[in-house]
């Protein structure tokens, strides 16, 4: 099997899901037990949260564990719009952010919030101008992804928190899914005041994630209930999947600079090939992009049926992301990027792991030739 | 060991985890993905998905997978009250719920809802006459759990849904995390349109839980993106984790007749071995309440003492809910009941489990009397 759908989800490491089958049996313990079972489960709760604090350069009451995501965009956004709504309603975002977070705020129009959608320039970047004409007194929320799950460019975090810092009544949100572990993000040099995280997209378990809150920010509770995580996310801690989660955030940090070279010279291969085939047109920028993430056009190719196509060869790839794969078949984000419609309904995208290798990618190379050739003729 | 805390939370089974770790290894696509990868993660979903409906006598489509019991219920009550809030603002609820229901409504008061608790009466329970008081033309929900998780009594549900069919503009929800398993509940029955289960209290795992929504019920969601569960519940599917709580709600299921009987019996040993020490009130009632909890108040002592001192023999209980057990030191439940501050304050909680045995039982009992006694003398 040739797994290129890494930005869809990722295969756990054996030693995350280990250690929460462990946690599962040793410490399966309420975490808000007064005794010594509960206590043992909060100590190494206490002891995940640390970690987890010293991994992202933060405090440990700024790690609030989620379950995943779409949890953490969710709790970001609505969180600081149902708090903060009498110092504004207004709400910036990007038109290429995950549906996490384009649908977050679309349902929080239908509650009377007002939200401008940041144009992109054909690389998918957001212009620091544009941002600036925006900023309104009532802004409460500046809400941009790190890397973006379809075409892998990286948004300039830095300068849009220096330009969220000068209006004191709005806070800034990073969806930092993509980014995590493929590239480095400074959440203090950056000024993010809310940052997501997913275990599932670095080798953790499905259902874990985290949400960096700055502490002294509030949020209105989605979860209200028993107080845990500083009253923000109440309920049972799922102390064994935050214990993965450390562990699998713990390794993509220590591998990230390995992984980038890595990964950056496959991404140059695969560029390098596609690019000299027939029909194919490269979405990805060559600069500011992750280097895990390639994302392609073969014009005139459904691309649903190069998929299945690339299956017959245990290679799997896919189109946009999966969560709206089942939907539309445009690329809302290839659309915002100023591509043509023939280019954006036929976008596919390569996602590469620490487990993808230069063998690999060869292979998918020769085959997606093969594919795209005897496609092409079947086509006419 | 003996643990007699299984309404905090209760030991994963064995064949519980090992369906998480078999999912979470050989179907860890994204159920999403149009690949085989993903399309074999969805089927086992769709399939898991079947399961939890037939165990629950509904539809598929009304199983909504959630991360456990409070998100569950906040997403009733929130999701139900931010999406209908223009056919009324009024909630009604009871004063003996989990902080997961009681604080989602304190939540939605800071948003302008208007919500009534219902008082009790001795034994915790709801009057039909005060409900049917309260009902008006703006009370869009009525939310009532099935079994308290302090004393354990079990909340007359089939008559409050039969009250609130009456007002075809309110719904009616159920917390039935502490019933699930330990008392029947029949969702048609009872006129119940959201319903919430949560895992680890079924002897799954945490992060895990179910809420029922009946199939023309519409809520705001609390996690807008991809659009999985029916557009109420986005995020990647954590499918092993839910293949997990299938498991543990079948087994729940089909052992139920035999441990109610079981746990019938030791509970009354407890209650009449209980009630003859001195200082001893029992606060759970003898009738209408649930097998697996016995709840008392030891006059005069601390019940954190009593827990530590049990502890000494390798016997771990709780004093009221976990969820509360760091705050007040006030049982709001007790004092609902109209119970004496001394006794409100000097709550304890025994909850058992499939696991727990006859002779565990005596053996607590011989030792809480030891414990009784030694701290008594202490205390002059
Ligand atoms: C950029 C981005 N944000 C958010 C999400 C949502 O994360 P999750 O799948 O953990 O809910 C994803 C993945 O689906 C993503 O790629
Ligand atoms: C009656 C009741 N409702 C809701 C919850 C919350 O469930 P969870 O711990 O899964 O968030 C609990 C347990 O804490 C409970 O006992």
């Amino acid at each position: 099997m040739i797994y290129l759908d890494n930005s869809a989800t990722t295969k756990p490491n054996p030693q995350v899901l280990d250690s929460f089958t462990k946690a599962s049996t040793q410490y399966f313990g309420n975490a808000s037990s007064i005794h010594g079972i509960g206590m043992d489960a909060e100590r190494l709760l206490r002891k995940s949260r640390e970690q987890a604090a010293s991994l992202l350069e933060v405090y440990p009451n700024e790690i609030i564990f989620t379950s995943g995501g779409t949890e953490g965009n969710n709790l970001a956004i609505k969180g600081i719009a149902l708090e903060h709504q009498n110092r504004g309603k207004h709400i910036i975002t990007s038109s290429v952010e995950h549906p996490s977070v384009i649908e977050t705020c679309q349902g929080l129009e239908a509650l009377g919030f007002e939200v401008t959608y940041l144009d992109v320039d054909q690389s998918g970047l957001i212009e620091i101008d544009s941002l600036k004409k925006e900023m309104r007194e009532d802004t409460i929320l500046v809400s941009v992804m790190h890397v973006n799950n379809e075409i892998g460019m990286i948004q300039p975090i830095k300068e849009i928190g220096e330009v969220v810092q000068n209006y004191p009544k709005a806070f800034f949100h990073v969806d930092h899914v993509q980014g995590y572990g493929k590239v480095a993000l400074d959440i203090q040099e950056c000024h993010i005041d809310l940052c997501t995280i997913s275990g599932h997209k670095i080798h953790g378990l499905k259902g874990t994630g985290v949400l960096y809150v700055k502490h002294n920010v509030r949020l209105f509770s989605l979860a209200h209930g028993g107080g845990q995580e500083r009253r923000i996310r109440s309920g049972t801690e799922n102390v064994a999947g935050i214990v993965s989660l450390v562990k699998a955030m713990r390794l993509a940090k220590e591998n990230q600079p390995k992984l980038d070279e890595k990964l950056t010279s496959l991404k140059n291969v695969l560029i390098e090939q596609l690019h000299s085939l027939d029909r194919v047109v490269i979405n990805t920028p060559k600069i500011n992009s992750a280097p895990h993430i390639v994302n392609f056009s073969v014009r005139g190719l459904k691309p649903e049926v190069v998929i299945h196509a690339l299956e017959d060869f245990d290679i799997f790839i896919s189109t946009k992301s999966a969560c709206s794969s089942k939907s539309a078949d445009e690329s809302a984000v290839l659309i915002a990027c100023g591509k043509d419609r023939d280019i954006a309904i036929s976008g596919l995208r390569v996602s590469m792991s620490y487990e993808t290798t230069e063998k690999e990618i060869e292979f998918f190379c020769q085959k997606i030739k093969e594919v795209i050739k005897k496609l092409s003729e079947v086509m006419g």
